[in-house]
Parts: C-alpha cells; sequence; structure tokens
C-alpha cells in the first residue's frame, strides 16, 4: 500500500503522473490519497497531515509526502525507514513528524539513478525521483540500496508548548475545513476545570470544555479534545476559524484562574 | 466494494484515516468515493448524493455515509440492510432516501463494540466507530451481529410537489457544479407542452422544454429532464443557478396557461 | 487500467456513477482520476490535460475523457485504439491531443448499442454510454466491435508558435495549480541566452532563465523548461498567474534583442 501527501492540488495532472508512473512499475500498487490540498509550499502543514493519517495506515506501507520548494536544488531527497513502514520524500522536514512517531530505524539518501526515470525533469521530481523510488520500495526493494545511510536531516519546526505564570501558550496547528481551530495543547496538560479563559488573536473568550460536539447548542464556541487529542476550539455546526479570523501559527493562549 | 460519501472535505486528513482504518481491517477492500464535499451538516443533500449514485454500484456493495453533526451525541448508529445491498452511518436520514429506494430488509443498531477500533474519541465516530464496521460487513459478517434490530429509525425530510389550482409547487433538490438546478419534479406528471412558465425566486421565466442541453443556443435558459429523471433548470454552457441565485430546498412554481 | 478526465468537478455524484458503471460491467477495472477539473466545457484545457498525462499510464490502459457540451446532440463518440492505448469520449477534440502523440492505428465510432446501459439519458452519455464502452473495452473486447471505422474526427485547436522578424509568438496552454504559466513554447527552440524579454498583457518583463524554481530568490519571477518541456513563467514561491492576470489561451510574445 502507498499514501501521497502533496501540495499539488486536484485540478492538474500531476497528481496522475505520478500515480501512472507508480503503476507502470508496480502494477498491483495499491495508492490512497492523504490529501493533495496542503497549503502550497507549506512544509509543517504537510508534516502534520501526514502524522494524522499515518498511524491508520498497515504496517509495511510507504509513505510519499511532496511539499518540495527546493525541487532541483542540491535538497537531498530521503528514504526513512521505521519499525512500522517508510516515507519517501525531500528532506526538508514533511517525513519526520510521522516517521518520529513511529521510531525511525534508517535513513537513506534517496539517490542511486537505477530507480529513476529516465529522463528527470528539474521541475517535477515527485514524478521523475520520488514515485519511481516509492513504487520500487514498496515492491520489495531494500531501503538501502537506494542511497548512502545518513545521520542528520532537516526537522520540521513546530513549536512547544509554554507554561508561564498564569497561562499556557500554544499555537494552532491547523484548521480544518469545519473551521475547527486545532491546537498543540494536550487536554490532559490542564487543570480539571469545566470551562476555558482563552485568548485567540483580538479575542478573549470564555468558554465551555465539552466532550462532544453535538450537545452543546447549535452556533455555541465549545473548546474539546479533538480526534487526534489536541485541544480543539469550534463551533458546534459553525466555522469557529472564519469567526475569529484564526490562522495556522497564530498563537493561542489559555488563562488560567487569576 | 465500499463507498464513502461524507461532508469531511479532501482537504484534511480525516478522509485518508477513515481508509486507512477499512484497510487495516479488510486488506482487500475496494473503496471509491461518492463525495466527501456534501454541504457541511447538510444531511438531506448527503442523502440525495447517495440515492443518486447507489443505484450504479453493484449488488453487494457497503455503502458508508456520514454527515454528523450529532456525533458523540446520543444519536444512533446503523447497518440497514436492503435486497441489494448495505448501508453504513448514522441514524438522521442520510442512509434512508437510498436504502428505501432498493428495499430495506432489515434495520440494526450499530453497536457491538467489537467492530470498534479499541479507542473510540468522542469527535470522529467516522473512523473510529463506522469504518470499522464496514470494513467487518464488507469481509462477510452478518449484519445482524453488529446489534439488536430496530423498527424506527428518522427519515431525512424531503418536500413533496404540491398541485394548486393552476400550478404545481416543487423544490430545488440539488444545484449541481455545472450551476444546473435540479428541481424533485418529475417531466412526465406535467402536461405535454413545448415551453413552460416558471416561477424561481423572483423570477418569471418562460422556457422551452428541451429534449439535450446542446441543441439550444449557448446561454440560452432551457428546462429539460437530467439524469435522474428530474426537472432540471439549465443554461446551455453556462450557470443557471449563479444567473437566478437559486439555493438548495428554495421553492419553484410551474405556472399551467392561464 | 482505465483514467478519467472530465469538467464534472468532485462535489457531485456525477463521477461516482460512471465509476459504479465501470465497476458493475468489470468487477476487477482499476480506474484512475487524472482530472474532474478541467474548465467547465473547455475541450481544449481536457486535451492538455489528458495528453500531459498520458504518457505515464502503462500499455493498455483505457483512457476515458467527457468534456461534452454536445452530449445528446448529434456529435459522435469515439473509441480511438492507438499504438499503446486506446481512448473512448465525444468526437470533439478532446481525445485527438494525446493520441496523436501515441499514433493513431484505427478510429471507430461508438456506436454498438450492445455496448450501453438499458436506458440511455440525454443528458449524461459519460454514464451510460461512454463509462459501458470503457469497461467493455478494458476487459478485452475489440475496438472493431464498437461500430464502424471512420477517417476524419474533430482536431482541438491549438495555435502554433509564430516567428516574426524580432521576436516569437505563443500562446499560454495551462494555468496550474501554483499560478505557474506554461506556454506552447519549446526552450530548445529559443536562443541560448540568459534571460528573456517577454510581452505578457500588458506587461514587458525582463527575467533570468534558470533551470529550477528553488534557486531564485523567494518571489523571483523567473522563466525555466517546466516538466512537460514547456516554456514556464514562474514566481519562486509565488503565483505569477495572479500577479499577471493571465489567462489561459492568452499570447506572449518572445522579443529578441533589438
Amino acid at each position: 500500500m502507498i499514501t501521497l501527501t502533496t501540495d499539488f492540488g486536484l485540478k492538474d495532472p500531476y497528481t496522475a503522473e505520478m500515480k501512472g508512473t507508480i503503476y507502470t512499475i508496480n502494477p498491483n500498487a495499491k495508492i490512497i490519497d492523504i490529501t493533495h490540498d496542503v497549503d502550497k509550499f507549506n512544509i509543517r502543514m504537510g508534516a502534520f497531515m501526514l502524522a494524522s493519517a499515518a498511524p491508520y495506515f498497515p504496517a509495511g506501507t510507504v509513505h510519499m509526502a511532496i511539499v518540495d520548494p527546493g525541487v532541483g536544488t542540491e535538497r537531498r531527497a530521503l528514504v526513512v525507514q521505521t519499525k512500522k513502514t517508510s516515507f519517501v520524500g525531500p528532506d526538508n522536514g514533511i517525513l519526520m513528524l510521522a516517521a518520529q512517531q513511529q521510531g525511525i530505524e534508517h535513513i537513506y539518501e534517496l539517490f542511486n539513478p537505477q530507480f529513476r526515470l529516465p529522463n528527470v525533469s528539474n521541475a517535477f521530481h515527485g514524478r521523475d525521483i520520488f514515485a519511481p523510488a516509492t513504487a520500487y520500495l514498496e515492491m520489495g526493494v531494500k531501503p538501502a540500496m537506494f542511497g548512502p545511510e545518513i545521520a542528520e536531516v532537516i526537522l520540521p519546526r513546530f513549536s512547544e508548548v509554554k507554561q508561564q505564570d498564569d497561562c499556557l501558550i500554544g499555537e494552532i496547528l491547523h484548521i480544518d475545513d469545519f473551521g475547527n481551530v486545532i491546537t498543540n495543547i494536550r487536554p490532559d496538560t490542564l487543570p480539571q476545570v469545566q470551562s476555558l479563559k482563552i485568548r485567540l488573536g483580538d479575542n478573549q473568550l470564555d468558554l465551555p470544555l465539552e466532550k462532544v460536539y453535538g450537545r452543546a447548542e447549535p452556533q455555541q464556541l465549545i473548546a474539546l479534545t479533538g480526534s487526534h487529542g489536541f485541544l480543539e476550539i469550534a463551533i458546534n455546526q459553525g466555522n469557529a476559524a472564519k469567526k475569529y479570523e484564526t490562522k495556522i501559527g497564530d498563537p493561542i493562549k489559555i488563562i488560567f484562574n487569576s
């Protein structure tokens, strides 16, 4: 099984060109899209998407992820082997959040020209280098065959949650298509409370800590534990991110009783 | 074969998390997307989408549909067995238009914790409850294994066409991506005419009843029988819904010769 | 293997209805989406998308492409057999750019009612005529079985690059989702230079000819050879088409040193 995570969108033929390349080498491949709608060039968002979905795929899956503003430059290409699956993509951090969660065993530079298309363009390594490598890897070619083992790679930059005197400062990891605002804060690090006081942009908000979206009134603002275990700010049947003009990367402050 | 109909969009990893969950349990599954772009929380639109596509899938298909504003509340989950296929989703009406068309044999509450992921979040039953049930059902687990048989379920609310003295009042079932306005009126219930007088929003329109889009002039407004047998208002190579600011659920009046 | 290229979008159930129809006839089919986001009714854009992706699919693939403003009129339906694959779609040019690249062997009218759904709507031949034909073709039904061989078909209209005294006049073939502006000019027809002077809309621009996107400064305007071998105007990590308000079909002029 092979998964794809990119910022290519679904309008252009690019994604299909990668799939055709994989199927030409490996006709029995099963390819599943994680998403092709990562914000353009947003490596961190791609890393979060891949790390969210990867735990739900079977052992032995090959995860290919391409958000690649450095395509054609000297940035390296990687094959990462973990205890459970393997990952293929550029060395810019996109693979590493998901790979670290699974326990990294070896990292190789994707280098061996034997596992590329005969003509490599400078503009589209997803098709010409990463897709063939993914196809061969899924067919059983050993990760070590793709190039030399390497020790240091680029990691994605995510903020740590900061504890201050009377507050916790986190950041917005993701805004989903429902407008739910997903933070990097784990609710089990919070004191046992029934409501939260938060600062989000220019807004100071008091909101109840609920267990589910649907038990609040329609259009009510709530906080809850989202499906990946992070604190999430949501409006029941509404769009919280739009209402509070929140963006990925914004800070969020949880203010404790003062 | 498994189909998916949701309001999750394709940007987030949610759909992929459900697919990975299905493939982990049932590696030979074949999953086809009906759509993930149902308007958020619009159960009725989801029901119409599923009922439009389901007749074209083979006997034995398992149709999973998730538009689920009540996730985590006491709304029930269902497995519906029809003469041809089966359906998995929340008990809010989304499954029932399609299921009724096929002839319902049994409805079971999806209840048995044996067929769930080990950890069930409160925010994402699509992944944690519905996807595993769908995977097991497609592998041959009997519908009765999932929980007790139940008799009463929630039905989606669609208006009936109303006949008045000199007019027929229907409603807009769907606006498609071409801007074609799909009504709930069956053209074979209309008198044999060559043109129609309609009222749509603030517009009083006279338009020819055509057999095909392409025989009219470009940008001409026409009525025709659409691909699901409903009366459709369209602009040849144009966008009728945008021009007349029509929305799903709006009324449409067909006025007979006065 | 079957590919699909349409202007149907992914919101409506139309694409799924075609897939269900194919799988009902041919349960072992493997269907890959090239794109469903061709601009509505834009045959030329569909032809370009299909011709871009088709070379990357294996021999024996059946490519189905539907951008079909003439559905239900007397426009013919085609099965095109090339040296490598086959193509199914309307006779309006959408198939022919890709088919000609592969070397056409035979063109047949898709006519035989044996290979249709029992009920053919006037509004949706993609589902009722083209999908069944595609399914049967992929199962091994000979192209000649679908109807009489024909000699003349409609070709898509693309401009040729024109050479004038001191300039080359090309046109914009495609704007991709990154905003990269893809022209119909082959860089190997240009003199060996390090920078280009171009006219694009009202803009007179001097820009360096780079090998890759990522070696320029962020937000710098560059020209390079894109992944299909055409001259491309791009902004590194930006959107060139939006900045210069460029549309598909616009002219572009390359001005030589005067």
